[in-house]
């Protein structure tokens, strides 16, 4: 019996996942198959009870604007969800769904595949939600130094600093100053329409200043096409969601090794 | 956006229809695809609910055990599922789910297919429950007669019997003669586990009489291996989903000639 998955958000046309994931099936031999579904925020939740119910359905990538509510309708998280209070990831369980994140973690290993290292670069994260939450978790476990976070909410602004400091690495809020910046990562849904405003001003940021964006439009975000426009190195959202492939591969309880390599094609 | 459809049973896994659909999606060109749902009666409703939710799927296939629950969860029917109470493809409208039943129409392209015309054919349509009702029905618009029906359960059987001679057709109650029987065809769920008894009895008919199941069992089933092993002509429950696959793409609004052969694969 074919092992189903999904990729379910609003937009979700643009998801690369299942291209990867399916290559990555066909690769292993291994009789699965990963579908997009568009679905509704004020669905979602009926979408994934109703495929709970469905025996070979296993499990599902979660992306904007689900992922609180995948977090909500799970019984257990791993620590990086728990952490961010968002899921991008559910697997079915014998007792109800498990939930998890791997946004922080795609979100390095994109970095290192576009030849970005993390480690040692000076970072400001833009929001501080739950994308913000995990990207900022990674990195700093990447080496990333200083990380500054900025988000208009500044209590929530102020506790990821909190956390990042508890846990030992060196945070604090953004300053303004965009000096000496090497990394900047849009982690706010700023670009999902191409009327929103620009989360960071390009024109500010030091020209070896690399631009990340979480926002997976299927296209380049304003962001994204100022930066490259200005001559900085850019990583989409898609490339996120790509890097983690292997690891969600893996999450599913899928045969073969989680080689990051494999979902670079 | 891929356009998503299913096939909903318990068992499914021998089911046809994907392969079916799938090939002619790919020779169609057109972005479709339908996958295999396992889904146990307790969970039916639900999982038809949650995937109304989802924009892009479009419609199923509906089998055993199911096709009565389908029947009640469609807003509106089509003129077989009207008849039997039952149906075997669903799809989204506008306003919640409209329901149809193939099964018959299949029944006689899948014996057309097999070489065997049912226009003036003594035919015994062996159960009269939904699939009973549809296939007795297709098969008299094909012109078998006389047809004989039998079901354990007299009153339906009587039911069906006044159904078809109200329409004009000639039917009567089985009298348990086999002679000239040109045609039996089992719509009982019987055969579907190898333990269940045969529905009727191979050795009482001619050797000309053609044999075909509506179970869809993934193998040969009792009825159908004992026929064949006594030289009779056998048309399996398979047949008769892949026999209604180019009304079903074209109940689904789906582009293309509803070319029969194009399912003969």
């Amino acid at each position: 019996m074919q092992r189903l998955f999904a990729i379910i958000g609003d937009p979700v046309k643009q998801a690369r996942s299942p291209d990867v994931f399916n290559a990555l099936a066909a690769e292993r031999g291994v009789d699965a198959i990963m579908l997009s579904l568009h679905v509704g925020a004020e669905d979602f939740a009926g979408v994934l009870d109703g495929l709970s119910g469905v025996r070979n359905f296993e499990g599902a990538v979660v992306t904007i604007p689900h992922k609180r509510a995948a977090f909500l309708q799970c019984g257990s998280h791993g620590r990086a969800a728990e952490a961010a209070g968002v899921a991008n990831v559910v697997r079915k369980t014998g007792d109800g769904l498990h939930g998890d994140l791997f946004d922080g973690f795609g979100m390095v290993n994109a970095l290192r595949r576009a030849g970005v290292e993390p480690d040692g670069r000076s970072t400001l994260v833009v929001g501080a939600g739950g994308a913000g939450v995990a990207v900022a978790f990674a990195l700093a476990e990447a080496g990333a130094a200083p990380i500054q976070v900025r988000d208009r909410d500044t209590d929530r602004c102020r506790q990821l600093v909190h956390q990042l400091t508890q846990s030992g690495y060196p945070a604090c809020e953004f300053a303004d100053d965009f000096q000496g910046l090497r990394l900047v990562v849009n982690c706010t849904p700023l670009g999902l329409d191409p009327a929103d405003p620009l989360p960071v001003a390009p024109e500010r940021l030091d020209p070896d200043c690399v631009v990340a964006d979480a926002v997976m439009a299927g296209r380049a975000t304003r962001l994204t096409a100022a930066a490259s426009a200005r001559g900085h190195a850019v990583v989409p959202g898609e490339e996120m969601l790509a890097g983690q492939m292997p690891a969600i591969w893996s999450f599913f309880g899928l045969p073969g090794e989680t080689d990051i390599s494999a979902a670079k094609r």
